[in-house]
């Protein structure tokens, strides 16, 4: 993702590995549309285009308090869980509130800042990371936590790639991620980008992984976290943590504090996105709509706190309960 | 599957649902490229087609013991994981060892009695099965254990088809089943042409099925079942059994004894074919062979007989262990 003066290029992670494409966004739709599409996605990453796409609408020449405030209600409606989204948006809305009339460069400066703090976070949480391995370890991640999934070098595979050149990770498992294919798709490609030796399984082989392999920790992302510490991230996450707590490996949820929503006691309001069926369907030709069919697609689910060894925040490790810290 | 007087006629899953194709086997080899391009597949289903195959060796002009005892071993290295095609294949080379001379007819009778005894074996099971189920229950099922699956009406789906004719069975949820999509392509058709009401889930979203949805059972079948009860079924079957432990879910191995290896003790002996990674890679444009990447695909794994609540075979409910009865 980047910033160039007036408009936003986003890489559309959709077209990856199979070709490199750059969507260039001049208006809030554009945005809004990456990321319902999933060309942009990754919590991070959601949360810094949208506060890009506040200053989008506050350069078009008939911008008004109004329209912008309209901008921010359909970047609002785009995806529910991830909690970055709502976070950047607030940090915008609340600029714009101390305004009397609109200052489009001072909101481009602070989507940009909004932008550069994630980078930060993704270093912070690489180096408090780093403390949580020994040497060599074979370490399971899951979805995409990466660069394209955040404003910096990434979340989960961020710790995990800063380990690796530290001599601290030999090894990545990544799972596939259906319906999106996330994990095939992106960490397989940017753990190959890195150099880092990766080996792609089927998220239902994770079992057979950790019976038959051994898997010395698990680290993955999150889209929001409660604060009693229950995170909600990709669906089959929970499934990880559930074996991961039965074969007694640690089990690492990594996440800048924009995820962490403190006005959630537990995970159980988080509200779960359910996508469209045709991500699921259509890989199997002839499994159309049949009478008496249903295809459930939920995009996330929730891990009990109980299940997750321990936090890596841009503050460090760290347990719940969080609390409000602005 | 149907046997036609000298040839057998093989349901090519492959192309289902998408189109109904027939594969006319005249020879061993034809019958064992089914068996290992998954034209046939199901432990039981495999089974029966490998007995048909050593009746078509039987049947060349030119037959020897020789040619017939080759045939056999060729059909021995198309899988390895599937008890049901060595115990066909010892029930063929048994009766091939009481013969002076080559006995066709006898042997194609023997295969035919093979096929009846599955057919038979999958009516008793869902007999049985049927006493597991209260009213209206919901049950969450895997990969595909139907009528294509065995020479009868299945194991696993079996029963559930039953148990849906008698209202004990309100609703299916099965799993898509990467990398093959036998439940996505196979339990699904199969459920809707019962006019079952089926769900179809991606494998990672049995966790949130069973944290949002009440789900009353989980059946499966099984490929190759130890003394001890210890169970390999397509790869995932562990996970699905670990997480109903988590939720309470009783969860059941549905298959006849001939499924059953009594010369292993425990699971752990038990070969895992690694099949090829194309399986799993041909959903995912540009992720060919990197550098660094590795793609691992187990066709199954191992779910310990802990997890197990009960057996369904032809012989009724049971538990292990399991001994020899012939």
């Amino acid at each position: 993702m980047q910033w160039e003066g007036d408009r936003l290029w986003i890489l559309d992670q959709r077209k990856l590995p199979r070709s490199i494409e750059w969507i260039e966004a001049r208006d809030t739709t554009t945005v809004a549309r990456a990321i319902e599409t999933l060309a942009v996605r990754g919590a991070p990453a959601i949360g810094v285009a949208a506060a890009y796409g506040v200053a989008l609408a506050a350069l078009k020449l008939n911008a008004t308090m109004k329209s912008i405030r309209i901008a921010i209600e359909r970047l609002k409606r785009t995806r529910p869980t991830a909690f970055n989204l709502f976070d950047a948006l607030e940090r915008m809305q609340t600029l714009l509130d101390t305004m009397s009339t609109i200052d489009p460069e001072r909101l481009i400066r602070e989507a940009i800042r909004y932008h550069t703090e994630d980078q930060s976070s993704c270093l912070k949480m690489a180096k408090a990371g780093l403390t949580l391995f020994g040497k060599q370890e074979r370490v399971l991640t899951y979805c995409h936590t990466g660069a394209l999934a955040t404003g910096g070098i990434g979340t989960a595979l961020g710790v995990i790639k800063h380990a690796h050149s530290k001599s601290r990770v030999s090894e990545v498992f990544a799972c596939e991620t259906r319906p999106l294919g996330q994990g095939a798709r992106l960490t397989v490609w940017e753990c190959a980008q890195a150099g880092i030796p990766v080996t792609l399984i089927c998220d239902n082989m994770v079992g057979a992984l950790m019976n038959t392999r051994k898997i010395d920790r698990v680290l993955v992302g999150a889209d929001r976290i409660a604060r009693n510490g229950d995170s909600s991230n990709k669906i089959g996450t929970y499934m990880l943590a559930v074996l991961a707590k039965r074969h007694g490996i640690p089990f690492h949820v990594v996440a800048p504090s924009t995820t962490i929503d403190t006005s959630l006691a537990t995970g159980s309001a988080i509200v779960i996105e359910e996508r469209d069926e045709k991500e699921i369907t259509r890989i199997t030709p002839g499994l159309k709509a049949r009478k008496n069919v249903i295809i459930w697609n939920p995009a996330f689910d929730v891990t009990p706190a109980k299940l997750i060894t321990s936090f890596v925040t841009e503050n460090g490790l760290c347990q719940p309960p969080f609390r409000k810290q602005k």
